[in-house]
């Protein structure tokens, strides 16, 4: 069991829910990507699950929605499950970098040899290119298979996104011929984006991202089913990324503040694992959880603004810092 | 008891110096501070101690050495000790940056209403003008007693190195007179510097180190003598600091890893807090640990070559990431 | 007449030749550009034509080369035509930038609202992408037909030029989606790019590049047909782009030391306009000249290695400097 | 002669300023150097001087004010006479940048073996540190002595702008540090700052200006007294250098629009050469001329506004571009 009592658990995270509902004020939906765009703002919701498997969902939890960046992630997992850790960590680095996720300027002034992680644009086109599979279908399906796996049903592509987003990726264009460019790229542009684009309209729920979350908190194990899905080496590197580089350009104080690797999408989603904790004084420990956080007003960094605020108070109080 | 035999924890530490001192070839002595530049770059000591007091140390661990960077996440502790961190935290951000800890690209091109974080150069004078104290010799004297509280006798600065840094610190004078410009350092930029550069001189060994490690992996208790230094939240925050900023530019990597929260200096030291860790499948916990690690001969990024390498190894033997 | 007897200016570029071919060392063919790369690269010529159209060529003039950049100078005075300079000036800014001609950084740092001149990448594709038709190939030949006028022949596009820079032109794909993210392109990425590498694939002589040096250095009068065709206006501002902007990032210095307005391109051509010029102390005139180079082994800036070192001591010899 | 009858030439001018005053709106007076802000920004006046020695002056031309950037065309020149050209290039470019005059960012960059030109602040505190002299003190009097030589009678320090600079140049203390850092300064940072804020406060008129444009103009050559004070290779540099960075961030469009070469300052003041001119194709030719303008209020380039819109209408209605 997480923290306490189940049915204490419910009520406060519904008391969390409309605490925080007011912060989607500080943000607004990505108006970038219009089928984003279009989304009610005030939404808000939460769900949380513990090793035993039970599900506490509070909010705005009905909805579906799209993966976006928090795909990076996943693909970043799922390519180190097939390929082994190394063979992906030759390929891209994992250092955080100040710049915006889709800035060319590091890389013009750099030159670096790889891009600088997975969870910026450039990091993610070159990683999900790399997929495995003949063709971007296959590439594409490997992904989503993976997905299904961890999520235990089918996992489907919001078609209305994946054309907007497809129509207004000028910028990620942009960053993926300047990859091509700089022989990241193995395959053609057009189908690495497609890949890319494909990936980030995947549809979850907070549930999924729930459990996911706790899969990662668990070191590649699903302490529901038993069933080991990706190793510890690999569940830690990401974990390592979710921290340093997974909330865009607040992770830093999102790991000060909250503490919990996470990572987390334009479309409001966020995915976050909470590892068991000892604390270091009384040697107490609780279990761990995953968490999935759906919230589309985004703030000026791409996280969900409501979402953010949220998570903060429920560390704070049930000390979930992995610090 | 930390991880095993106490005699079996001397052999093996013994054995890991051995085998990591040739990677002292990777690197040099930092050059641009010549009082630095003339150490014995194959040198390579480790010290650790555990919760309950014991010290482990191997290779060369009777030399003392200066601080340089290591410093700043001291100088970050004992401010936020005074003034609490909500101050602090409104005068420094704590995001990681893809730039040189000595640049000025990032404030040219983003104009940001405070240093990125207290790690970079810039964030760290900033942060050192900010010590409790009406001169710059009581401000120094501040940070000097706390460190002196810390670890239990009393330091001394390293005349020759701050000489010799005083001298060389043209691009950190050029730093300082930049964040002047940008209403950043309150007190003259003469004053910031030398408090700064002596600070950077004070003089520690590994055993020194260690402890202070073990401090803020207890998050600022003493498990020795049962003081508490400063708060949790203050050791989290600077863990966070430590984890996506502490080892220059290749933070990233050493938290893929190693996983340890670590500071590292150019004088080749590096201060590593090892937290007390609960396995996330077996339930199995260890006892928290710190470690100082001394290696003259420095990377590319500012890292002793061959404790980094070191640590590596001891992280994956002992499982001593927090990831 | 230019500045003596005839042979006397064909025995002299004859030796220039001679004295200068040796500096092709210096260079090396635009590797980058398959179809470029395996020239040549000992070639060298120049072709002089003056007021009364008299041409004086030496070396190695029979060939054909591509335009490549030289295009700038010319899609902006045939867009400047058709529209006005105000309407051009409005969507193009004028001002030189140290930053590489293909470079996205300048973009990202200052968010301008137009392309800093239209000699760099950026603004080049932005312009091309705005001359008259209704799609891409009438836009093509609006400016092939404005060039013939000019040169008084047809001219042909160089198709293998062509398809080896559609293949490798990942890096101005990068650029113009960029553009087109900033809404700086009206029309489609792809056919801009069409539009802009087929402009760069046209070939021409170096008698070519003389006549319409000869032209812009007599304000867009041609002095030996007597034909206008485009005004002075137009053509002090071509020089104003061609002095300030027109030697890649080496401008300022072939200004400083050779001082007449001109236009390189990666095939090793230059197009240099040269004015009619009153000595400021002896009063004494001399009339105005265009002239062509080519030669194909270009420096680390982009420009004829051998082909600038021979403008240098022609300008010297002759005082052709506008300064 | 200049262009027409010296009553018309004396109305027109006054006609003009009355024309542009209302432009200083568009701009204010340089409020980070105090002593230069609190002048009155609705001042505007220009002084032009033929080769006959008649001066023509409008406007407020009585009043004195300081260099500031227009220094960096005359210490380039003295420095120059002094030394030779090739010793000066050796150890400043000649290039135009796109970045800010006093921007880091070039250098951290691009890390050039050179300041880009001596019209940034870079380039400018390098070659004022290269005056001839042992002392800080005897290289301000060797420039001080060469433009008393050039303007036919003593000049003054503002001292109460000097002050004033001293005081506030935190971002000139950062670059001469970063200069000093990359080897670029041979003597002190403060030394060097010294001779660098003494030039920029020297007073000078319009007159002034105005002849000392004259010369520029007439290649080194006084047309009134007939004294050659520098060689016409220095004067065709210093002209390339007025026409590609002389007015800051909008030196293109200046060219364009303008075509004079012309350097400006933050104090309000504009200096302009006005060469001898030959009509490309009339073959008319009139003399030329020097210009001294004043305007305080500048724009966010750092020029003045309304001294730059009269030089516009002035070179538009006389066609004094040497484009």
């Amino acid at each position: 069991m997480l923290v306490q009592s189940t049915s204490r658990i419910q009520e406060q995270l519904e008391a969390w829910v409309e605490d925080n509902k007011g912060h989607a004020v500080l943000g607004t939906t990505a108006q970038y990507i219009p089928a984003l765009g279009k989304e009610d703002p005030s939404q808000l919701g939460i769900c949380m699950v513990d090793d035993d498997g039970n599900y506490y969902c509070a909010g705005d939890t009905d909805k579906e929605f799209t993966l976006q960046s928090i795909s990076k992630a996943l693909t970043f997992i799922a390519l180190s499950c097939h390929y082994g850790l190394e063979f992906v960590l030759e390929r891209v680095d994992v250092e955080p970098t100040g710049e915006a996720f889709n800035s060319i300027i590091p890389f013009e002034i750099h030159r670096p040899n790889k891009p600088f992680n997975p969870f910026i644009n450039a990091g993610a086109i070159t990683i999900s290119a790399l997929l495995p599979g003949q063709t971007g279908q296959k590439k594409y399906e490997f992904l989503l298979h993976f997905l299904e796996e961890l999520v235990g049903h089918p996992l489907e592509l919001d078609k209305e996104v994946y054309d907007s987003e497809w129509q207004s990726s000028h910028r990620n264009r942009a960053l993926a011929y300047y990859l091509k460019e700089a022989k990241f790229l193995e395959i053609e542009v057009e189908e690495a984006l497609d890949i890319y684009i494909r990936q980030c309209a995947i549809k979850v729920s907070t549930r999924d991202l729930a459990l996911i979350g706790l899969i990662i908190a668990y070191d590649g194990f699903n302490p529901i089913t038993k069933v080991k899905h990706f190793s510890e080496e690999i569940a830690q590197v990401a974990k390592v990324l979710m921290v340093t580089c997974g909330m865009y350009n607040s992770s830093g104080n999102f790991a000060a503040h909250v503490g919990i690797p996470a990572k987390s999408g334009v479309s409001g989603g966020i995915m976050a694992a909470v590892p068991p904790k000892l604390h270091s004084q009384t040697y107490e420990f609780r279990a761990g959880a995953g968490i999935g956080v759906y919230g589309p007003a985004i703030d000026v960094q791409g996280n969900s603004a409501a979402g953010t605020m949220m998570l903060r108070q429920i560390s704070k109080e049930w000390d979930l810092s992995i610090f």
